[in-house]
Order: structure tokens, then sequence, then C-alpha cells
């Protein structure tokens, strides 16, 4: 069973990058295999049909290979206007090209952070759209932060015990959860 | 593994009802065990937190206890206004009012039959949105049949072989999903 | 020109009667004509084309009549499971089957109270796709309030300027709009 | 009163493009002043925090200056997996930077081109979502060209008649509703 971790953001010291490496030290901790990919070095063009016609960027070959090759899914990703962030719909737009489409029918495990009060709620209640019409198999229950510029401590730890609960308890069910899916509990 | 099926339909000659039917019968053919709910002969009255306080319906108690009595959900509804049926949802939010609220982790197939040339999309999308709130496992796979009224022949069975076997299709792929997720594969 | 206001929760002590009730004396004080329409009273049965091949009940003729005979609308309305609260939902389903739709073209200021710390986001996006279907002109800025039951203080006002003053605002800037789009300004 | 135009499709060949060269002559006979912008020679880069620590790329400039020197949009934009295309959501998102924000109170009216049945219906309902949080004032109408690839003559005209007039229609009414709104009425 192999994981594969990444954000929606670009930038390096994005929150969302930090709620990333929180799970990636949780999934190590339980054992589980995982790998983190990086769309900021990927660098994908914004999508065009123009540049599809030359050739599909190598980077999102890559990119496209790394899902196949893994199980199940986990996305952290910052709300841009009250939606999905662009940098993960053009993810999705450009692997959504390879067929047979990476993204179908993978378990995926979708997380937001923001430094606003409502956690990048409406990130993930549009983000997931797209995804679902991909054929992945996102998990009903999601996770959003809320003044995520607060809530590390200097070992990127939670301060709140109740966020470390919850976050710890969310991804442990979502990993039951993925691995029936993937039909190997 | 029981599955409970209903429709978002209170319409007797319902569209709905026909597509719930045929499902009905691809379950029966293929020994899966399950049950039909009928939204109309239970009857609940609009939400009102009012009518909660005098005490939950008993109507809406009997349906809440066949939805914890069963593994896992097919859903058929109309599309109103773009937009999740009222019934279904008067039927969503009364149910979420019994604790532990009974649709929390249940799987289930969500599909539309419509006249229309669009087959009910909207009302998918928009529907599925607070049953993934409520915790509902739902499909990531959905169907919506258009031009519904002229779909289907005097025995219920699809005209259209193509509409036949992607709907054989999906029903099969559902079960067997939601055979997983129940634990029961 | 006419502002019709209506709560989308039946609840008699609801918390978007009390945000209503608030709207209701802006208006007063700035001179605007306005009417509150109560769903609780209208009694709507959920919809069924069956009642419907019967008749339109009569409580449907009279709110769709308030609606024609008013320019604009401004409706609160609760969240449930995230999303529309059902008896808004029936009244939305029940009216556009009156032809012309009543709602058609309207101007409407979508706000939301929520005891809940996400205000009722989810209510007002998912609350407004039905209404821009029916062709209504949903007002572009909505709001919703968090911890609605600490909001008001025993007079119903705001407890916090900062709110009072967002509240204040937005609703003379819409009624701006709204003259605009009646073509009354 | 002047109207800015632009596609959400970067490709050249776009049915996107040829449903807004359509809607550009229209406005020509309709002695409406209006420009085109182009997405693909503007060519932003997808959006990074990063990036715009160092400056706003000077093509977003160029961009937002020209919203804010028009009173109204049009957009026509394809639907990317059943949602926003990522094109129209990174320029969505780049515009968003420059304060205060030049989308703010904006009238605009959304239309898709697309080779399937659907017509772009989920883009139009997907995409107004992250247009309405900026501010802009979504004309509640939308229209979506289902077999886009097969509506044109060589001369660019809709071959459907019914389609012409739907077109011709809708954008009257929303130069109507745009000019009411900017208070050019």
């Amino acid at each position: 069973m192999k994981f594969l971790l990444f954000s929606g953001s670009l930038r390096k010291d994005s929150l969302n990058r930090k709620l990333l490496a929180y799970v990636s030290r949780l999934l190590e901790n339980n054992g589980e295999q995982h790998e983190v990919a990086d769309l900021a070095t990927l660098n994908f063009p914004v999508y065009s049909g123009d540049i599809e016609a030359i050739g599909i960027p190598e980077s999102v070959k890559k990119f496209s290979a790394q899902i196949t090759d893994h199980d199940a899914l986990i996305v952290c990703s910052p709300e841009y206007n009250g939606s999905i962030a662009s940098p993960l719909k053009n993810a999705l737009d450009w692997v959504s090209r390879i067929k047979p489409v990476p993204w179908k029918g993978k378990p995926l495990l979708l997380m937001a952070a923001s430094p606003g009060a409502l956690g990048g709620t409406r990130a993930l209640w549009h983000g997931r759209v797209p995804m679902e019409v991909l054929g992945i198999q996102v998990y009903a229950d999601m996770f959003g932060l809320p003044k995520a510029d607060q809530a590390f401590d200097d070992n990127g730890e939670f301060k709140d015990p109740k966020t470390k609960d919850r976050v710890i308890g969310l991804v442990k069910d979502y990993c039951d959860f993925a691995r029936k899916v993937a039909g190997k509990s």
C-alpha cells in the first residue's frame, strides 16, 4: 500500500506544505509507505491544447507515472478566492490528458490549511468536484485547518491537542478506507 | 450485504421510480439482498425545529432504522431547478437529527432520471454535497438518464443497449465498491 | 420599490428570524417599503407532482403573488448539513411551478445565521445555485453570521460594531443594486 | 459603456473563441463598444506566491488595467473535467492579487462551448463560484453550447436558428442588465 502526497500550493513556505509535512510524519510513524511529489519543481505550464498537440510535457508524464504507481493520494491545498487553487486545477487537468486517466478509482484525502477563520472550507467543497468527475474516490470526510499560521509550534506540531487528535484520527480512518478500496486490507 | 433503495421523487409514476425498479431487478438477478423504501408513503413533514422539539416523527425514526439496518444505499432522484429535489433534501435533513447519524459512513450510488437532455446532471452534483457533508461515501461515478420518458420499453427495459450496458456495469462496480467499504468482500 | 423578506427556517425562535427582524428594522429606518412573509404560517407540503396534479396549494399561490408584487427579495436562511435548508428548497420548488415563474429576474440578497463558526457559508454557496437556475439575480455579496446565538443583545442589536457596520453597509449597497436592476433608481 | 471579452481556453482554434467571435460581431452590430483580450498572448505563469513576492507579472497588470477600464465582461470558457478551465481559474487568481480587486462589482456574462452533449453546463456552475466570491455580478442567465464543433457554418453563423435567437436575446438582455448595474442606462 503506497500513498502519494502533494500540496496544491507552489509557494515554498506554504502553510499547506507544513500540513503535508505533518501528515507525512504521521504516515512515517504508522509505518505507511509514502512519497511526496512537488508541483513547484514539476513546474507545469498552464494547460493549453496547443502545447498538448506538440506533446504532453515530460513533467506531466512523470507525475502521472507517480500517481499510477501509488494506491492512494493525500492532497493539502489552499483556497484561492473561495474555490480550488489554480495550480491544483491545472495539475488535475494536465494529468487527465494521459490515457487511461491515472486518477481514476484512486482514493484521495483532501485537506486544506488557511490563515482565515473558515479553514479553506470552500476550497474543499469546490475542489472535490473535478476530482470526483475524474473518478477519484474522494474520502467523504475532509479537513480544513483555520488560522493555520498560528496552528503549529516550532517543531511543526499542532499547538491545539484537539486539532492534533482530529488529524491523527482522520488520517488513520482514511488509511483504513483507502486500504479497503485498494483491496489491500 | 444489504442494499436500501429509494427515490427522491414522491410522484407515483415518476421516471426515477422506473429507474429504481430497473436497478432493483438488476440486484435481484445478481442475487443481492435489497429493499425499497418509499418517501411518499413515509410522508415526512417539511423539516421544522419546532416539530422536532415536540418529537421526531415516527416515520423518520422508521426510515432511519431501515438505513441503519442496511450496508449500502442506492438513490434515484429527479432534478428540481438544476439542483437537489426538495423531498430528498428534506429526508436527508430529518434523518440527520437522529444520533448517531444513520447516514454516516454508508456507501451510496446516486442516479438521476430526467425528461431533459442533461439527464439530471446538475441534481447529481448539487445533491451529493449534503450527502458528503453527512459522511456518506458517495460513489465517485454517478449516472444521469436523459430523455428518460423515452428511455424504457413497455417491459421497463432500456431501449438503448449502450445505456443498458452502462447501468449494468455501473451497478456491478458500485456493488463491488460498497462490499469493500462495508468490509464484506 | 418594494422588498419582500422571508426566513428559510420554520422555527419560531430561529436565529435567522432574528437576523431578518434586524434587516427589517434597517429597511424601516431607511424608509424602504417592505413586507415579511412567513414560510411556517404558509405551511407548504413537501413538493409532490401528485399533489400538483390535483392543484397547486393555495398557500403557494398566495406566496407567489407576494413575490410577483414585490421588486426585490431578502432571504435569511440556516444551513442544514452544509447546504440549503429543506424548507427554503421546498419553497423555491413549489413557486417554480407557477408560470411565468415569479422568481425570474428578481434581485435577491442572501444571508445566513448560524450558531457555528462558519456562519452558514456553505448554505449560502449551495443555496444560491437553484436561485440562479430560476433566473433570480442573486447579489454577488452575501453575508453569513457566525456564532449567531451570541451575536445579538436583548434589544436585537449586534453586540459587535464591525458586524453592525458590515450588515448596514451590505443592505444599503444591495438596495442600491436592486433599485438599478428594477429600473427604479 | 465598454465591454471586455475573453476566452478561458488558450487554444488558437478553440470552439470558445469561435463563440466569442460570434458575440463580438453581435456587439459590433448593436453598436456596443468592446474589446477582446487574449489569455494565450498574455501568457500568465501558473499562480505562485513566490512569483508574486518577486513582483506581479507585467501581463497580469496589463490585463487588470483592461478590466478596470471596462464596465462589463463577457467570458466564453470550456469545461475541463466537469469544472472551471484551469487557464480561467489562473487568470481569476492572478488578477485578484491586484488591489483594489479589478473584478469587484463588474457585471459578467458567462458562456461555454463544448463538443459534448451537455454544453459545458458543469463548467458554468462550477466557474461562476470564484467569480461571485470575487464580487463579480455574474448574470443569472448563462449559456452552454452543446456539440459546438457542429454548431457553426463556414461563416461562423449558427446553423440552428433557435440557438441563434437564444444567443442574440441573451446578449441583448445582458447588455441591458450590465448598463443598469453600471448606472449607464
